[in-house]
């Protein structure tokens, strides 16, 4: 069996478990109060250039998107998304469950758009209708696009004439910032919004997720809203040891040579593809890849390769999703691409 | 100046404060513990004929939506509903305030029909979407349609197959049973749905809804909903009283005779503009009327009549919402039409 | 039957009803943005003297208590209140269902005091323990105790020096201020607090309470709030209408004599029992009085006078409440005074 | 240094992070529906000998207590607990964050009894009031006493007695069911309550604990309640392995003998302690031990062990917690003791 499942699917880099092992034994504080947390915050703080936001390590994508919303609206306060978007689509109301609206947005490609916001601010009137003050936007998005430096200025700067807050939730971020065509550095990504997250999970790490957040507002208290939202880690410094070797070298880091990696794989599968005539879901630059075959040429794959159908059987084609991460080999691609092939041929 | 600004611009029909007035001495146990509540909540179950329901005095609208929606899911479980909905569209996310999302779906009309449901259920698909569990409605809609016998039995039968509570927003509901093509008894109404309110503030109450819960595991502890709502009333008598003489008579009732004489003015307003070749916004059957006016016209007609602009601006015309009431009289109706008639004229 | 049951088991001063007969017909502005708010408002700013605070119209106590408390805190913030307080023993948690904790203390007569804040503080460690933010106390107390000037003094102060937010819930208010001792002016009161409620409920409205925002951070957008947590009345110029007529002569209204009236009844029972050597369950100045009387009497008395048994039976006597009203008539008290008198004889 | 500062200062038991490494590229689905949590969920099954109940892999503490909560109680519930109970001393409101009370009892000896549940129920009246539903107790309490059959049973009669549910937070499960003097087998416990966690992360594993639910209705949707909660980890598995390896072998697996080997050492301590003349803060009976030191010894101590001080000083002296873990050893336990007996003469 061939994995296209999922960039969660494996453990971690060899170097993480290995950090982890050497470090096993210390002593620190808990709850992420320790040199490891403390170290690997200052070298995302180095990495973006910003001496003095707040750097959180949370356990999980769901609990950062989570927590920096319940930390950051007042509580008649709403959230402008793409209804494609991860917090309302996949994590079941989690942040209706902090008692705010998302207010959520048909889009084209998975992005939001500063039209899409204004369109969203139509549902405001007065005090009878919650007040929109956050956008929510995933860089990439989870069908595979990404924001143009332009179009990420564009969002930043209707958020200001909006007086609206801009987050970016970064499962992916790696594959954003190294894919081909992206334009728009990690920098300038920080300092377009009010907070971000560096997604370990789905790249290398065992779990964890690295939050930053400039706005001092947002960051006022945030331990709090941490233990309050569940995703306080009691050995906290698990996700700093993690963040400390995956980010080690900056750029040159593991974390992204890991996420072109899976890129350079997810290029292949597309051109290659492509190349067959075969047409796609979504536009993604990304490390996911979303062919829509045959429901015969899938019922043929799915035998000797693991992937999701992303959308229900349409005019006798199925939308499926196929991932590469840091773990996939440039061979599981050949032999993806071969098998299709032949079954084209076949047909 | 002349009033077709709401439905709620007034107080009460005189009978009401009658009642208020020659009860108001009396000593009563207070939250809704009481004769004239009892006895009201008898009417009504009577005039349903359903003997063993719910029946609840609650201050208003919002409340009864916002409790009954909070006492009825599970914290994981959302509501369909229209986009124009009122518990989407104005209670400033009152219903996510108690963790819930309102899945919101364009409709035609104001009107949810099976149809929605299924496309609302996409967004389904297991533990890590919110699970759709109740469709809300309003009866008559929030732009005055009215569900008929065969859609609003479709849609409790796809409540049904779908294993959905149904509940109906009866803010107007005296509008829809008396107005003109309507064909749903209150009695198949009840029988249709879980639960109901029918609306006094709209209709002639200085305040306060009836709302009629027949689900058994809904009305399970719902006073003590009630009250963690800030929806229970001290005197709660004064609901009670109220229904007491709105409903005397039951469907020869004050309330429906003062809902009638709306509907009949709004009906002489809609064939009125019609015979002008004026258009509407919506096709309302109720006591709101909205025709699309020419930007001057209503500019004129605003020095003479107060109501509301319902939408933007667009091709030079704006649509406006004119709302009748118990109070309404025929020579304000008259009036109305005279003036856009000579308004047309010049033009 | 002769009634001490409670001071909202009647309807509403005559002079109310009559306020709201006049008016009745009137068309205005919903959700309380009408003349009679406006008016209302203008009047109570001018009786305590503070010109530019927010004043809010509402339909009861307990949403006054959960908006401000909802409005005010961020999530990780709690309120210390005493456990006897209506906020914490009365209201079926609906503070909690906001997402905070009251942090209950036990305390002498119902009142908080200083001690009994920091007491509280030592609750609180870290990010791991909710933030006391907000002290609610009740003026008069629940079973009828009053704060004098150097005691609300000492609570506005150490609030200051603690950080803490001030809300004084006046459910009784008028009890309060016109009681016999009382040392504390309204002026003053709304000097050293946050914000504050002149309760109309229990002091001859139909209902409706005058919630009082110096604070000015509390009062932002406190109008969406209203709306989110339920307590915005569509007719809110009824709650209006009441206090123009309720506080007509500020200190010289009905509002006032009212509860002068129902605190010279209390105290001429109060006397005439503690003449009998009777014992108290609680020392109350109010319009409250809490007898503690042997259970035959008790039960004697039940079959003339309707009051409360407040707490379980005790070594053979009950404490019972009786509550005088501005309805309450001195032949009440004479007919209670001397029912226990010739039960004693008959002991 | 020497380390008794807490038993989630180091990492994990050799052999866990030994196990991670051997399934580190293993693909699995993700959401800890793989074959190690199924595994592990099985050799829990059998460990209790209940066949039929639910077994979750939870992040954390925390996220157990209020996702279990959330998913059990009907919005106007509370919980019973003691007021140095975890979930409500340290958990920054985490469970008012989900709108429910805690209801909190002052104890002795941090344990719950069954007359406490009957205190607790006297603040219940009606629908004015939270309905306490479930119990919240900590076996072993968070200061390190232990509930007896006998007093496990009595809180479990009393919680059917009243229709209550019984939850065991076991964050240091092991640690009770190894301590000398507990005759509660993990067997009888599960078959007490409703619902337990055994916890990993203060017991050897990175992180991670095991939530047991025998009740069906607490069960049902589970997952959809901790994919809100946040709780719900996309490498789920990484719960399954640890627990795999803890348990492997019944009451003989490492995770026993971890618990026991702590618990022997803190014995050490408090008999050593204890033949000083030394008191206790607390009658713990298993892996913390809580003397109480003069303030001098306190500051000297400080300089070569790591410890915390866990209550403010009183009378010249202060309440220290020595906690005892897998990684402790003998000689630090000597170290110790020689130390204060050093001290002691010196004075």
């Amino acid at each position: 069996m061939i994995y296209f499942r999922s960039d969660y699917s494996q453990g971690a880099h060899p170097k993480v478990l290995e950090a982890l092992m050497k470090t096993n034994l210390e002593h620190t504080d808990g709850y992420g109060l320790d040199m490891h947390c403390e170290h690997a915050g200052q070298m995302i703080r180095d990495l973006i250039g910003i001496p003095d936001c707040g750097v959180h390590m949370m356990t999980g994508g769901t609990p950062c998107n989570v927590t920096v919303i319940a930390a950051s609206l007042r509580p008649y306060e709403s959230v402008v998304a793409a209804k494609s978007g991860h917090a309302y689509s996949h994590e079941t109301g989690a942040v209706e469950a902090t008692g705010h609206r998302i207010v959520a947005m048909d889009s084209v490609n998975g992005k939001l758009a500063p039209e899409l916001i204004d369109l969203a601010w139509e549902e405001y009137e007065d005090e009878h209708t919650p007040l929109p003050r956050m956008v929510y936007i995933s860089q990439p998005t989870e069908i595979g696009s990404v924001y143009s430096k332009a179009e990420m200025t564009a969002l930043a700067e209707k958020c200001r004439a909006r007086d609206m807050l801009l987050y970016v939730d970064g499962a992916r971020l790696g594959s954003a910032l190294t894919c081909e065509g992206n334009d728009l550095s990690i920098k300038e990504l920080a300092a377009l919004c009010d907070a971000f997250y560096i997604g370990g999970t789905k790249n290398g790490a065992l779990f964890g997720e690295a939050l930053v957040i400039k706005n001092k507002q947002m960051n006022d208290h945030f331990r709090h809203m941490m233990k309050r939202q569940c995703s306080l880690l009691a050995k906290g410094r698990l996700i700093g040891v993690q963040f400390e070797v995956l980010l080690d070298g900056g750029m040159d880091s593991i974390y992204f040579s890991m996420a072109a990696h899976a890129n350079r794989l997810a290029a292949i599968l597309r051109d290659g593809l492509a190349a067959m005539q075969i047409s796609f879901y979504s536009d993604s630059q990304t490390n996911q890849v979303f062919p829509v075959l045959p429901v015969n040429v899938v019922r043929s794959l799915e035998k000797e390769f693991f992937f999701y159908e992303w959308a229900p059987e349409k005019n006798g084609s199925i939308p499926i999703r196929l991932v590469t991460a840091w773990g996939s080999k440039e061979s599981d691609v050949s032999a993806f691409l071969n098998r299709v092939r032949e079954l084209q041929k076949k047909a």
